[in-house]
């Protein structure tokens, strides 16, 4: 098994900005995905769920992957989401992310279609891969049944490695369940799991994962990186119950949406806040009861790097 | 309410047939495309659900329509299907269809994200229409929950009617609940629905709907035809129990694979059987004890036209 990829630690899903006109916004983009990095964050995953990616067209993701990279973000550092639903659009973001010198990619199953068996899924990973044709590939599965609705198996995951020593190096796993997660620490060692929560991430630490890529790592990556510092420290277990209150009070909200709302009121740039649709943003009210909650119970603020 | 556009009758959501590198065959494309409108469609509608649509790359997509109408497909018979996740790569495809002279476009909802609103749905509609700024665009909105999960409530669609009356114009009702198609025809006169299967088509046209957009119009158009023809004869009720024993035998496969292999037999010609994953081929028996049981029990084949 590869590990030739260097992610493990705390991982954020970037978010993605949006100009006045609706359309991305890279310079916003770019600057957050820096201060990221700057704020704890050990690796980026853009364009993944909390991006919006799957509100972004094939032209616009390429186009904000060369503006981090362009814009001097090591790509060796990034793990851009590039699984759609069709195959020929799979290979074509991940063939540009590949060439754009990504550490890794975060691969969604296909979605669209239900009910798909693994042999299904298996033929589809194995094409996509056939079709790139290239030895620096790295793919980190991505695993999130309460969105995508079409999961994967703890075996169709091992039959993948088998299949793909070299280029299936890990997953993430967005299932919210810590039994799949295990199943997978425990089956395949070596093997790199990223639980999507922080909410897991002592006990995956403790278990053998690599950490976590988590939608709160837009907002709160340092705290969380201080787990990840001192996990074998004595105050592991009360940084842990912290971070897990905080996760808790933002997800009481829309997350995605009052994560972009804590980053306008921080950064005081309301534009921050946009949504593309189907998503909304948060009404005024909503969001500032949420930004008081943290701010009252937590001390909450994003610190400049 | 606009009814600029003229569809009615049976529409095929018509098969992708794909070439032994992987690659859609617009060979064999268009000419089942022209076959199916001497079989008896009244229009067409590639990329659905049924056409493996959302296997195929946005660039695929338009290739092949570009094939259709420049292999002297009429385009104003042609209803493809456009809507993708994303908002801009909707966009793309919707503008493209206009601009090649399509009588309507079929468009799913935005499915990768859960549990939105209707306030998001109509956003994204909204904005969409908006972009494409175009008033030839006339929009079937597709109702499939079962597959995209995400649905078009009757509330909604009233909402989009109301906001706009040239330009969402229809619906495709695959929701197999045939309440659900009664409350829209029920609530929108003059509003053009399609059931989304031939089962409904007798009840559905009793109650003002429009005819269907069903898969197996992709190899029994003829048959279905006729009970839309004949839907107000003495012969009806029985003409759509045989329509229905035709449906039941194909659907108690995986439907698609089922109705490519039917092709590809009917036809002698294995490549058509292809499927592109996630999907994948019945094997040779399945398959093979499909065609005998409809060819048994219905004297069923494809007939040249």
């Amino acid at each position: 098994m590869s590990e030739a990829h260097g992610f493990s630690g705390v991982i954020a899903p970037v978010l993605t900005p949006f100009a006045e006109d609706g359309s991305p916004d890279a310079d916003r983009f770019q600057a957050h995905a820096k201060w990221l990095l700057a704020d704890g964050c050990t690796g980026l995953a853009p364009f993944g769920t909390t991006g919006e990616a799957n509100s972004l067209g094939l032209d616009e993701r390429m186009r904000l992957l060369d503006a981090l990279v362009g814009g001097g973000v090591d790509a060796g550092l990034l793990m851009p989401g590039t699984g759609v639903c069709a195959m020929s659009d799979t290979v074509t973001l991940t063939r540009h992310a590949v060439k754009a010198g990504c550490g890794g990619v975060m691969m969604l199953p296909p979605f669209y279609y239900k009910a798909i068996g693994d042999d299904g899924l298996f033929a589809y990973y194995s094409e996509v891969i056939d079709r790139i044709g290239d030895d620096r590939l790295q793919i980190f599965l991505y695993h999130i049944p309460p969105v995508a609705q079409v999961g994967l198996s703890v075996e169709l995951v091992g039959r993948l490695i088998d299949a793909f020593p070299e280029t299936i190096v890990g997953l993430k796993d967005s299932s919210g369940d810590w039994d799949n997660t295990k199943a997978l620490l425990e089956a395949f060692p070596g093997f790199t799991v990223f639980p999507g929560s922080e909410i897991f991430l002592l006990q995956g630490l403790r278990a053998g994962g690599a950490g976590c890529i988590t939608a709160t790592g837009n907002v709160n990556a340092r705290m969380i990186r201080n787990v990840y510092d001192n996990w074998q420290g004595d105050q592991a277990d009360t940084l842990q119950d912290e971070i897990t209150a905080v996760r808790t009070t933002i997800q009481a909200r829309a997350m995605i949406p009052m994560l972009k709302a804590i980053v306008a009121h921080f950064q005081n740039d309301p534009g921050w806040a946009r949504m593309r649709p189907p998503f909304l943003a948060l009404d005024a009210a909503e969001a500032q009861a949420g930004i008081t909650e943290l701010t009252e119970q937590f001390g909450f603020e994003l610190k400049a790097a």
